[in-house]
């Protein structure tokens, strides 16, 4: 009776702390989407208003009574059950919470929205040395966040367990090591190749790629009293809700880019719109990690999306609604086209292929800054040498080199390798998925998408953040991460002289 | 220095109590404009996680403890400050909130919540019976609430309070009584009446209507990075913040009755953006009341927006966008047909001079409720017996009497008299202006509304939430509510054979 009351009261703090970050991630949204300009300054308040209650409500010292008192009865519960895993997770969000002071915590968010319209300049200006104090100060904040916990075997380690539970850098390292060799042969392979992709860029009506955004979706499948679909700059997925799942995506009038930025935010939105209505209101029932997320956008976005067989049953639909800029390209000259490996400056446009490339970079340079082998201000030198030295591409100035990316600017440290990890975890639930569905090309050929997306739901997503990623992976797959089906994904799509 | 720590840390909860309600309010619009419709059950868990948390801040004895502490100070600030009237309003918010067990604040929420679907239901199938199991067990739950209290001079007091703080009910009704048998009057006569307003429906496309919306808020003048517009059932006006102001309005194919709907929601969207910046993110900063909240909306909607003034700027403009609609009617035609006063069932649809009857009928119904003069089963048949004897109007059904509101499913005893409140005080504000601004039909005719915008900013919305109602009220215009300037008023413009 006493342990269900404490039990009680723990899920019941527990429901708090998540629908507060719940409601920030709508707030965000909104931000987005909807909000006029000027409400920045308040909307900033707002956010940092219910993050800081959540966070509060984390560290409140009667959360780690209550987890005292269920400490003897965690190990008489099945660690599968719910209850196990809601005290399992309370326990280690509470114990890494607890261990920085506020007055860290709130600094780290002070600079991080001080940083976030120096980096904005900077890159706009295309001068990093603009953006070197703000960068500074960023880091210094992250070395004393790193100096809360116990030593583990990397600096490094801390700042990736807050993006890929319990995933160490060592691992990371040994998998972009095993990755690096073999994306650098590819690319080298690939660039001989001469493939016509002009027809990709033209006048592709906006309105029509509405349509078509919609399509797409309704045809893998989605509630529409439960999805919608906003024009933004940068395309992301967030759920309010399982029943409330908003994806963007961006529309050029000059290219078909949007349909690829949907389909991958597709993967994201339905894997919070499937996650299990049971705990759908605690955190055991957000998703597992942001590796894990990334699995679900990549493996529609590329194991379908840039597949032959989606497009042997999609591209007759397309053509008709582009006539006049597809109606001469046959199949296969434009799937060779979407699947064009071309080294490039942006990692976000990135092909299948070089875009590891781009991941490993980050981490590398994340590594050296962590470590203190770098100097800050030869940041963008550093880059510039490793664009050269893996894709073989020369970077013309900071806006389009070291100032890319966001994640810097908000502290984002540990985040990037998790979009290469995210990659490789594609591959294998994407083998997963077809050794049980058996004709899963052929299904995706009917265009039926009905049971990817179940097997998806029952082998992914059920779990929701009740184990660690590599447990969830384990239980999906069979084997926890592995390059090796990822790279041979790569060599029979990429290594062939004709991709497709 | 422990004064000013109390302060300081009386100011900080009210901060944080005044944007957990503003991020609340946020969630409404977005629930009402962009939401998918299958989130209602998550939002509605969202909603009230905030309110909850709202309350329990303005409940927690600490804030009992610094207002103790804060007694003996109050009394030697100047009472016009912002301290003083912070501490003023915490004291009354506090006081009153504490009364109100937690779990009665729970029970009723719980009512308001099932009496929704309810109401909804019951309207739909007009049978006034579906919802009074729901009415009754929401009063019944206002009964207690008001026991809560300290009796007043009336029980209806206590509700009117939450709308028109320290409005006594005996003053609504001595304002009333003054207003019953003038309108009455008034309506019997233009009765009489043959106005020609057939050309107000009609073929009215509605991206042209969107156009013309956006046109009317740009006259009157607004900062577009600050505002936005959406298309709703029911038009409204919400803010989360004085630079993020969002006004909703209905648009029909077949009538322009969404620019007068959009002028309405621009008096609110006004108020809001114009509290003052410097106590706008505390409960200070807020509207006065949701009577002088009216005042704002009616003043734009009546004395600016079916002026003859504003059309002799503006009917050409109209007539441009709906040439085969108006191309015909003369500015005199078009202003009498917008002025048309025709007794009808439904009060979001009323004219100027029986829009008061029907918020008058609510008010007696209300005090009969309350004051157990009525059994809840006998209402629709009392609410037919005043719509014939005060507006000569035969009600077909519940859908079109009783039940055409949402006020009493959410509990809202004691709001709908600050309909008729805001419209009295209208007036009374608009007077003023004009003896300030001189010639303010003229600026108004020559399309020149910033002088008026800036009045109402100064001598209205800078006083915030800081006085009582009345006192801001007083402060803008010299007087407390007075009825005269508003029957002298309807009596100028509808009393002659022909209004204009």
């Amino acid at each position: 009776m006493h342990v269900a009351d404490a039990l009680a009261k723990l899920t019941y703090r527990l429901e708090e702390i998540h629908e507060l970050e719940a409601i920030s991630g709508l707030l965000v949204w909104d931000q987005r989407t909807m909000m006029p300009p000027a409400g920045t300054r308040i909307r900033g308040r707002h956010t940092g208003l219910l993050r800081r209650l959540a966070h509060e409500k984390l560290i409140d010292p009667e959360v780690g009574r209550l987890l005292e008192e269920l400490r003897p009865v965690e190990e008489s519960l099945d660690p599968d059950s719910d209850e196990a895993a809601l005290i399992r997770l309370a326990r280690r969000e509470h114990e890494k919470a607890v261990r920085v002071p506020p007055e860290l915590t709130a600094e780290m968010a002070r600079a991080a929205s001080e940083a976030a319209p120096a980096w904005l300049e900077a890159k706009a200006t295309s001068s990093f040395a603009r953006f070197l104090p703000a960068l500074e100060r960023t880091i210094e904040l992250r070395r004393r966040y790193v100096e809360c916990f116990e030593p583990r075997e990397e600096p490094y380690d801390v700042l990736l367990d807050d993006f890929e539970p319990e995933m160490r850098t060592a691992e990371v390292r040994r998998i972009f090591d095993e990755i690096k060799p073999e994306l650098v042969a590819l690319v080298a392979a690939c660039r001989e190749r001469e493939v016509d992709d002009s027809f990709l860029t033209g006048n592709y009506p906006i309105d029509r790629q509405e349509t078509l955004a919609k399509e797409v979706v309704e045809l893998f499948g989605h509630r529409p009293d439960a999805w919608r679909i906003d024009p933004t700059e940068h395309p992301f997925a967030s759920a309010a809700g399982i029943d409330d799942i908003r994806i963007t995506t961006h529309y050029s009038p000059s290219s078909i880019d949007s349909l690829f930025a949907t389909i991958h935010e597709y993967g994201h939105g339905l894997y919070e719109h499937q996650l299990p209505e049971r705990i759908a209101h605690l955190p055991i029932g957000e998703a597992a990690s942001h590796g894990v997320h990334e699995s679900q956008s990549r493996l529609w976005e590329n194991l379908v999306g840039r597949s032959l067989p989606f497009w042997r049953f999609f591209y007759p639909r397309l053509r008709e609604r582009f006539p006049e800029q597809l109606g001469q390209v046959e199949l296969e000259r434009f799937v060779a086209a979407i699947n064009v490996v071309r080294p490039s400056l942006i990692r976000i446009h990135a092909d299948e292929v070089t875009y590891g490339m781009h991941v490993i970079l980050r981490f590398e340079l994340e590594q050296d800054i962590v470590n203190g082998r770098i100097e800050l201000r030869d940041l963008p030198e550093a880059w510039s040498q490793k664009m050269w030295e893996y894709l073989g591409v020369e970077v013309p100035d900071d806006a389009h080199g070291v100032l890319q990316d966001v994640h810097w600017s908000a502290g984002h440290f540990g985040y990037f390798p998790t979009y290469l990890l995210g990659t490789v975890m594609s591959v294998q639930i994407w083998e997963a998925a077809r050794r049980d569905l058996r004709d899963l090309d052929e299904q995706i050929e009917r265009g039926e998408f009905g049971p990817l997306r179940e097997w998806l739901g029952e082998h992914v997503h059920a779990h929701g953040r009740k184990f660690t990623p590599q447990e969830t992976l384990r239980r999906a797959t069979g084997s926890t991460i592995d390059a090796r089906p990822y790279l041979a994904y790569l060599r029979r799509k990429f290594g062939a002289p004709i991709p497709a």
